[in-house]
Formats: C-alpha cells, structure tokens, sequence
C-alpha cells in the first residue's frame, strides 16, 4: 500500500473536500491508504457518506488545526497537535509517503521545512506547480517560497524544475527558460545573469532555452521557468487573474446582445471542451521542492475535484520517485569546478515571515 | 502651437507608422506642430501620401537611425546624429514639448536620462503606461527602468503614478496598491514593506490601499500598481501573453466546430464591440517618467492607430503639465520628518545595461 496523509481539517471548506477528494481518486489508485489527520467526529460521517472503503483509510484524530490566518511563525509554536504538522511528521516518521494539504500556504512551508529538512545540497526548497499555456503544460518555480534569490538558488530551482517536469508531465528533456524582462544576453539583474551564464555552460547537462519573457512563459515556448518567488508568485497570479478577467468579460459580453446568447448557445459544446482544457482544478497541486519528504499544497479554496488533482499530484511524485532523481542530477554536477561555488552553505533552518508567502493560496 | 518631437526612423515599420500616427491625431488636434526627426528622402512621399497639411509640420533631417537591436550603451555612444537622439534634444532646448518614439526602448531611455536628466528630487525615472482592468484602466509602474530597486525608490513611484493617474486619466483621488505576493502586512522583502510602511502613514497625502497581488491588479482593485521594473515588466507581458493565449484558443475553440462557427457569426457584432475595448492600440504609448521633459515610448511593432495613440499620451502630458504636478506633489512631502530619510542623493547620470531594459517592446 501507498500511504498518504491527508491534512483533513485544511481548506476553506475542509473536512468535506478532502474526504471528497479520496472518493474521486481511490478506484483509479486502489493501492493507495488514506490517512485522514483530523477531528474524527467530522470525518466519520463524510467518509461513510462518500463510500471510503475501510481497508483504504485510517483516522488519526487530531484534537486541533491550523487556522488559514494563522502566522507561519505562530502555527510553527502553537501548532504541534495540529491537523497539518502530525500529517507532516507522518512523512518524516515514515508513516506516509506524501502528505497533500489546502491549509495555511505559509503555515505549511514553515512546518514542512521544520520537520522533514532540506534534500542534501539543497540550499532552499521551493514551491513549483504545473499551468496551462498554449498546446501545453509548463512548469513554474518558484511561486512564492524565496522572494528574493541568488543566482546559486535560480540554477538549483532549473535543476529541480526539471526533475518535475520529467516526474509529473512525463517529458524526457525539458527545454528551460530564466525569467527576464528581455531575451538578449544583457538583459537583466546580476542574480539572473549569473544564473544564465552557468546555465549555457556545455558541461551543464539541463536542456537550456536562454532567457523567456511573460508573454512567452504563456505561450509555451520552453516546458520549464525559473524565477524568484516574488516574480513567480505574481506572474502566476496575474496570468490567472487576466484569464478571469478576460471570461468576465465574454460572460458580459454574450449577455449584452440577444443574437449573441444565441450565438453562444449553439458555440456551447465546443466551449465545454475548452472550459475542460483550461478547468483551474485540473492544475491544483503544488509541490514544496527540495525538501527530504513530498509536501503538496492544494489551493485552499479548492472543492473536491480540485483537491483530487492534488492527491493525484502526490501519488505521481512518489511513484516517481522525485526526490531521489533531483539528487542524481545534482550529483552530476559539480558547481565548484564550473566555477560557481555556492555563496554559503545550505540552509536548513526554518524561515519565517519575510520568506514563507501564501503564494499558491 | 505645441511642438511633438516625432523620432521617425523608431520602430519595426518607420518610417511609415509615424506619419500615420500624426495623420490620425492632426485633425482633431490642429494646434499640435509635427516635427519629424528622420531621412527626409523618405519623409517627404510619406507626409505628401497621408496629407498633411504644409503648416503643421516640419522635418528635421537626420542622417542616422538607431538599430532596433542596438545595445544602448553603443547607442548613447554613436548616436549623437541619429532621428532619436536629436528628437529628445529638442525637448531638452525647448524647441518641442515632448517626444514620441517607437525605438529601441533601452536606447531611449538611456539617451533621455542622460539628454534630459531626472526632474529635481527624484532619484529614479520609470517607465509608467496605462492597462486594462476589469471595468477601469489602471496605470502600472515602473515597467523596466529599474529592475531592482529601494524602498525610496517604490514611494517616489508611487508619487508618479498618482501624478500620471491624474493627468492621464483625469482621476481626482487615486488609490495605490503596492503590488507584494500577499495581502497580509507580514507579506514581502524588505522593500516593499518599508514602502508600505511609509505610504499608509496619515502624514502621506497618497490615498493608499495597501498592497494588491497579481490578480488584483487586474481585476482592478485599485488606480495606480506600484512595483520594481523587474517584477512589472513580467507581470505586464504575462497579461498580455495570457490575452492572447486566450484569443487563440478561442479562436481555435471556434473553428473546431461547425455549430460553433455560426454560433460566432451570431455573436460578431458583440464581439467587435470587446476587440474595441481590449485593442492593445488604444493602450499604446508609455511615459518614461521622472524626466526633466516629456518622453513617450511606442511600442516597437506598433501600425499607425497604435502610434497615434502613443502622441496622444504625449499630448495629454504636456497639457496636464505632468512634470510640475510631479514636483508639486513631492514638494509636499517631507520623507525625512516622516522618518523615510533616503538612502542616497538623486541619481542623475545615465544608468546602462542592467537597468535599461526593453521593458516595453
């Protein structure tokens, strides 16, 4: 059996949607054991109402949660019975594989880094996901965990954006791109220069496409980007806030002429197909990267179906074995002899504040 | 008469798409005076084909253009002669009231730094244009003049773009939003807080509305967005890329289907209606700000709509008095009683490479 934790009592409308969630997922993963962290007064009805067999799931009641306005810094202190960092230290105990959470983004990253520490090497994890461009998936990191980087953390975010794509999207050889304001080789601060210039070297073995630009981050134009968390975070955002926009406006728009509803109308079962294509839920699913153990967050506004995504999201990381394959290709590469030497040692310690957003929520 | 500056050997289609554009704006605009810095060889046929009469023009003849492609550096170097150079040196000897070009962005911002010097007090010039939001415009800067920047620098942005929010889109009372990857006041690097810090004090006269991520921005929760060069520039060209993305999957959604197509045909007459309101054409033309003179930047691929938009921006500057607003509104502002002393004296001289970008191109 594949044992997840499941924090049960993170996400606006948790418990419902994480046991909801086990439900669409369980009959394509029969082989997965979910373990559902939380108030067991909740869960039991949610889980005999959504037919869980009992083979498939334990409830390790937990008497508390972290809230979703909670200080990293607090929950970190006051939440040690909580929901999230029992299911956390399943994994470090070995207990779980993977655990899957739609609570606090910030609270999460804190504790996650705590308890289950830094891949060796690693000198900071980030948060990366999947997002719809044109004709395909792309991958982006960091969304949020690192708001301001070095050019050391922008070369080992490349390496592990890669090991993501080939784990999650399946591809063999991942074209990646550095976010920049512009393609040319001047182009940019020192950190995303110096990234550049380690990058193209013949002896790195990632698959490097140079720098990419907003627009060509959507339009696909490389598998992988790497950026800060502050740039990622808001390019991420404002990507999914133009796409909401720009539906709001056709919504408007259709509803403003008499022709135009019907027009709409008879265009119905194509824009199903497109609605599907682009449904933000079948994106949810965020992996706290670099870390000794797989943390997934899932957007805390999440319904069921999108917290399934997430779970599935888990279920491919472990099977993979993404961790493992991020430490094979570092192995490969040594910075020193290609003349970039880290600036410091890896840093294993917990960051608070300043560093931990709730960039995915 | 006001005298435009046209630097007509700038951009992907000049000299063309710069006598377009002051065929577009002279009929409802008679006072303006056309000067045209460029190959008069060329100039002449051009100004005869689009009529535009003897008494609104003159051309200045220039024997050299700068590269689209040029690194500014070399452009300030050896462009002393070129269509560019001699436009902005018009505005400095007050022989134009502003310039407009569609050029090679980093090159005229560097060539207007170092030709026109920074207004008194500033310490950075920005690059600042106007945006589609839901329901509203909203002015976004800086774009790329500054791709990382202080505190001090963030507050005096913030002035700026009340200033432009007002003269441009005749708001009374703008509301700031400092773009951060979260909403809470633990949020963000150090800049960016320190920024906040200052501008919700009751002493500043900004009416500011705390900080916006990315999908505030452009749902348009606030007037003005507020952030680094670096940051704006990826998040300006990633809504853009994502508009796109969506037209074309639209389209192709469209296409697909028989019944779709005819259902389109019904909705055309709507549709035009929205292809108005999100014309990336009437958003061209923005305002290197901070400038002692007033410099437009078109974007380089503009046709001729999209450039007379962009001196039609310039036109509106010059007439709100935009730079004297600028200084009113710092004059008012005393940074070192309030606590926010600067780092650093007012950078006056030319900033190459790393801090030019091609931010709007």
């Amino acid at each position: 059996m594949l044992p997840i934790a499941l924090d049960a009592m993170g996400g606006d409308k948790a418990p419902a949607i994480v046991v909801e969630g086990a439900r669409y997922v369980h009959k394509a993963h029969p082989h997965v054991r979910f373990l559902f962290f939380g108030d067991e007064q909740q869960l039991l009805p949610l889980i005999e109402k959504n037919k869980i067999p009992k083979h498939l799931y334990d409830i390790i009641h937990t008497p508390d949660r972290v809230a979703m306005n909670e200080k990293p810094s607090v929950a970190v202190r006051k939440g040690r019975t909580s929901s999230m960092r029992l299911a956390i230290e399943a994994v470090r105990d070995g207990k779980a594989s993977a655990t899957v959470s739609a609570g606090n983004t910030g609270a999460l990253m804190a504790m996650s880094k705590l308890v289950l520490k830094s891949l060796p090497g690693i000198y900071r994890p980030a948060i990366v996901a999947v997002m719809p461009a044109i004709r395909r998936k792309i991958v982006l990191l960091d969304l949020g965990a690192n708001l301001q980087c070095s050019h050391h953390e922008l070369i080992q975010f490349a390496y592990m954006g890669d090991a993501f794509a080939k784990a999650v999207l399946g591809m063999s050889n991942p074209k990646i791109g550095l976010l920049n304001v512009g393609s040319e080789e001047e182009k940019g601060h020192d950190e995303v220069k110096l990234a550049a210039k380690f990058l193209k070297q013949p002896e790195c073995p990632l698959n490097f496409g140079g720098y990419v630009e907003g627009h060509d981050m959507v339009e696909g134009s490389v598998d992988v980007v790497v950026t800060d968390g502050f740039t990622g975070n808001i390019a991420l955002k404002t990507a999914e806030g133009t796409g909401k926009m720009i539906r709001q406006i056709i919504k408007e728009t259709i509803e403003s002429s008499f022709l135009a509803k019907i027009g709409f109308l008879l265009a119905q079962p194509a824009f199903a197909t497109l609605k599907r294509k682009i449904d933000p839920r079948s994106y949810n699913g965020a992996m706290f990267i670099g870390l000794n153990g797989i943390a997934v967050k899932s957007h805390g506004g999440s319904d069921g179906k999108g917290f399934a995504n997430a779970i599935r999201v888990a279920i491919t990381l472990v099977e993979q074995d993404i961790n493992n394959k991020i430490i094979e290709e570092l192995k490969g590469t040594d910075m020193t002899s290609l003349g970039i030497a880290p600036a410091s040692q890896p840093r294993n310690e917990p960051v608070f504040l300043s560093d931990v957003s709730e960039s995915i929520n």
